[in-house]
């Protein structure tokens, strides 16, 4: 069984020394085994342009050396966000998987969300599953999981754990409904038989709001903690035991993975 | 703008005749644009054996040709669910979408659920969207909407309003909570921004109960008309202006099909 939390924090833009701090402390008080924090949790979001963007970018080594350390002092598993400044001298919008072995994966956003697209590059590898003690944690960032592809492959790579960093705007909703960025997360755990953690900011930013719904999802699709609620700091926890995810089943004769048609999905040449 | 309804009735096991007349009495009450009945609306569900769908499996002309009459008589597409008779000698789970101009389309199921698995053949067609004059209709059954592999793939084909006849059995819930199935039709519903009109059954047959959540979603993801409750009758409505889910744009820089990324999807070969 491992404790799994998403800290909902509000990251001051530009302030790369005071968002370590503020993300260390997180992870200390979480005392969880796996911690997500949000997308862009070193630097904050929104960029004026692509050159205030790239001052806060580093790479990946550097840029989340704070949280190997605080992994080193709390032994937990840390996901979260942070610009990446890449070998090629691009800037991505990436996101880290650490341990106290140090840094287990970094993965550069596939799918840009609106002015992102001015100031990142877009990533060009699909997101890891790494295998790692506690169970196989993968990654993706906010508007990727909106992707159908993005979480049926990450199943496919044997995912339990799909750790989603976010800043999901808000965008308003029907009252009384829930955000639609968490019934995507629930369809998406449920469709794929997986724990999801999403850990979404708080913190108005040059005028931009969040719809602040941190939230861990089961295999069921069933919220085990959350939706937080926006304009809130929050530490949502829960217990995962994600041996549940290798199970696809649904019944004796029904298993979610294995009842692909995928030479029927061919027929649409475009799915892939 | 289109009307569309989708009608949550209950079928009466092996009552081929009884259960025409009560889809074109729906049909008629319902007076919309587009109707939906359910999965095996011909013939019910839970039968005990291949023996006793087969017994009740019709060639597709012939199995919904009293759709055709009621649709010239009322001007409405209907799309249901029947056991068909291939002319391979097979049976399967198909279901049919009919106009005033006869049996336009034709689909049988790619994914299978629990016991049907014992009575019917697999379909080996992706599901079908056809151009009608209120726009582009896809179809797909049950289990089927639950394959993201499926919702996108109709998406991709241009379907505008996808109808789904189903039989959805109740597995219960968290309190409060709505159907997953309700859910994941949301779900699929704002990942491909369409129309989705669910209808599902209702009447208990041979002891196995439905969740009876019919449901007409829009391209945002929100509910139009139901959840309906289960066990109960009911025709839910609402209207669609089917060309709102040509727009695939969420803002000036996103669009849900445009944004895909195929060539890094292809890295987990079993995607498709």
């Amino acid at each position: 069984m491992a404790t799994v939390s998403v800290v909902q924090l509000a990251p001051v833009l530009g302030d790369l020394e005071g968002n370590h701090a503020r993300v260390c402390d997180a992870v200390r008080r979480a005392g969880t085994d796996v911690v997500v924090v949000p997308e862009l949790a070193t630097s904050g979001y929104v960029f004026s342009d692509a050159d205030e963007a790239r001052s806060l970018a580093r790479p990946a080594e550097a840029a989340v050396a704070p949280w190997v350390d605080v992994a080193r002092e709390t032994g937990a598993l840390v996901a979260g966000g942070f610009p990446e400044l890449g070998d090629d001298g691009l800037v991505y919008n990436s996101a880290a998987l650490v341990s106290p072995d140090g840094l287990l994966a970094v993965y550069r956003k596939l799918h840009l969300w609106d002015r992102e697209k001015l100031v990142f590059a877009p990533g060009e590898e699909f997101p890891p599953v790494v295998e790692t003690a506690l169970g196989r944690v993968g990654l993706c960032v906010c508007y990727d999981v909106e992707f159908p592809e993005i979480s049926r492959g990450l199943a496919l790579r044997g995912a339990e754990l799909v750790c989603v960093p976010t800043n999901w705007p808000d965008e308003g909703r029907p009252d009384g409904e829930r955000p639609m960025e968490v019934v995507r997360v629930m369809a998406a755990a449920s469709i794929n038989r997986l724990f999801i953690a999403a850990a979404d900011r708080t913190g108005v930013e040059r005028g931009v709001d969040w719809v602040g719904a941190s939230a861990i999802v089961s295999p069921g699709g069933w919220l085990l903690a959350g939706p937080a609620t926006s304009g809130a700091e929050a530490i949502l926890y829960a217990s995962c035991d994600l041996a549940e995810a290798r199970d696809k089943r649904l019944n004796d004769r029904n298993d979610v993975l294995a009842d692909r048609r995928p030479e029927v999905y061919a027929q649409v040449p475009t799915i892939a």
